[in-house]
């Protein structure tokens, strides 16, 4: 067995992690996580857009706002999503006790869950577990924390990078959890980004949010937003580099390193969306607008008829045309060209014949797959991650909770 | 054998149908279908709301400006969509030729086209069938001409319906197919109406509105909304009925009727939808607003993991939830109530317990299920019809072209 070491989110300077079982999932697999600082760091966040919203995401979004934070404390298993006033009472009492035990302000605590809704928490289960989970923080035990988040994945989700702002060497880290549910507009999943930047407080916010745009927002498995969906990124500046500001190379730099550790995630959430076997990356060029653009990605990758085509290796280029004509943008039928990886395959707006059609199946077998939409309509473009509809995707999404 | 005789789209007076093999399937099925009256029509339409719209789309629409029609022509196999300009040729000489042995105008020719889509029609084939099409017309074909527009569905759907109106009896008849790509907005699969009614022009206009509104737009089953989408109704004014007009009783008569006689093909859509194994009625009350209510129930009609749930008969009422703020509207979580047929499952936006649960699994063993919320916000309502998404339905979107 490899030697503990940190990585993932204890990759940067300061930050310790742990996680285990707490009494929430019937098969005795981790489902408690807590990510601390050493120190109190900045903080940002982004949540969902479902309009019904769990407990631990009305209390994080609220505790945000103090614009800083120490730890992060979070449930796998049950969401705490539709629980009403007791949920809420719940999500107060486990940050409560946590920051009892980091000896910090209890306000200085967030908290996220995942899993079933509209159960409620074995809370006091939950709370016996805490000192424990508080004690055993190390910056080695990131994977244990990683490992806690997750409900349906099948592996840990961990990504990290760094880079050097003049003297200092400035880290980043990151754990993610999917698996299904994931569709942009707002979040996707659970995401947790640890820095140990210095950074200023808007520079930090708006990086946050340019790195979950690129990656996360494009994103689509089912076309659900959750309720409980967070990304949420710690900032303790133990590093010692000059306070990074907006406008400047090293934010430049900064949102770069952020976007390739989120990117990393994407890869990690699509690879094991549920029941996929094949990973679709859609490229929308020529649009009118940014936003013609991705409603089009969008609608693309949220049809059934196309994922199932997808699965069934099916060049059935007439769904995506469907889907194109669905996205409700104006569309001219006879500038569309659309390619499946190098195979030209439908050339103003009209298909291009069986031989293409042929290539294009053997393009189809591949676990990766390009699909390529051109409009014909302007400069703009967009880009988009989906998977296939499977066999089992039904299977897991039909038992789920049967399962947890 | 049952003796052939008039019914669906040929019960009304001096209506005539057929349908027979015209080369288009492999399988050697009948994919040619003609519906024609004995004299000229009054003729009302309602096409998809698809930006990518099929030729004989297209055609139709610009024909049915006329105000009249003498027949419908109908392929199936091949959608005639993505076809370019020869497509729309293809569309023009098959309503030519049609009108030649019709001995009418070919601008009263309507069309409609169902099937793959971006493969051009064996025309030269499809053209050398129409004589034998025209010359077996009869009032006894309707079965023929309604088995002849089936792509997936797995029986002929057919509707007829009379009411009388002072000393006359006047007649409705309708023939449609589903089964996949059904998505309100506009249409949701080919239906065809016809009545013996006389009835004034914006009469039938606005009753076929009501009629659609009501039916085909509350329906359901992959959120798909195809190229080909065409819902169009004939009237003859064969009843010899005083002219109906809006505003009076005989209008809303009619209404009723029509509206029955859709109610009835909706039914059959939803029954044979690809791979269903359960119907599910969604009705949604207490709303602000009507747009409001049907966002909700289509948000719920759509969301895969709530049709996952129900195909494993899991009462995962949270997904239903997560569904409800997905649907771009507010709501007051604390007042959401969801009932499974007559069990209570949430009252005020939480879980009533493991007993409900129970009772409420037990209502999803059945094969119709009654799913209804109430936002507890306003007076209006919606109602929508859905299926679960299952196994089979993946087994037949992941094969479909290759089975034509």
């Amino acid at each position: 067995m490899a030697k503990k070491s940190r990585g993932g989110i204890t990759f940067p300077e300061g930050f310790l992690a742990n996680g285990l079982f707490s009494g929430i999932k019937k098969a005795g697999k981790p489902d408690l996580a807590l990510l601390a600082s050493e120190t109190e760091c900045l903080v940002a966040g982004l949540f969902t857009t479902n309009r019904i919203k769990a407990a631990p995401v009305i209390l994080s979004q609220r505790r945000i706002r103090t614009g800083s934070a120490n730890a992060i404390v979070i449930n796998s298993g049950n969401a705490n999503a539709c629980t009403g006033e007791s949920g809420m009472q719940d999500a107060l009492r486990i940050t409560e006790k946590v920051s009892q035990f980091l000896t910090c302000n209890a306000r200085k605590v967030l908290c996220a869950s995942t899993g079933v809704i509209g159960r409620p928490l074995p809370i006091e289960s939950v709370l016996d577990a805490i000192p424990k989970l508080v004690e055993k923080l190390s910056p080695n035990h990131h994977l244990e924390c990683a490992r806690a988040i997750m409900t349906t994945d099948t592996y840990v989700k961990e990504s990290q990078g760094e880079i050097r702002l003049g003297d200092s060497i400035v880290r980043f880290g990151g754990m993610a959890k999917g698996v299904g549910m994931i569709h942009p507009q707002m979040a996707t999943m659970l995401a947790f980004m640890t820095t140990d930047a210095e950074i200023d407080k808007d520079a930090l916010k708006s990086a946050l949010q340019i790195a979950v745009d690129r990656n996360f927002h494009t994103l689509s498995v089912d076309g659900e937003t959750s309720t409980n969906d967070s990304v949420i990124i710690l900032a303790n500046g133990r590093a010692g580099n000059p306070r990074i500001m907006k406008g400047t190379a090293a934010y430049d730099e900064f949102v770069s390193e952020l976007d390739a550790v989120c990117q990393k995630l994407r890869t990690l959430l699509i690879r094991d969306a549920e029941g996929a076997t094949k990973y679709i990356h859609i490229s929308v060029q020529g649009a009118r607008s940014k936003t013609d653009a991705r409603k089009i990605a969008s609608s693309i990758a949220r049809s059934v008829l196309v994922k199932t085509a997808f699965y069934g290796e099916d060049v059935n280029w007439g769904r995506i045309m469907v889907a194109i004509g669905n996205a409700g943008v104006p569309v001219r039928e006879d500038r569309i060209d659309i390619c499946m990886g190098d195979v030209a395959l439908v050339h103003r707006g009209t298909g291009l014949g069986e031989t293409q059609e042929e290539k294009a199946r053997e393009v189809m077998k591949g676990q990766e797959i390009h699909l390529s939409v051109s409009l014909g309509l302007g400069p703009m473009t967009a880009e988009y991650w989906t998977t296939d509809l499977t066999y089992e995707y039904v299977r897991i999404n039909a038992g789920y909770k049967g399962r947890t």
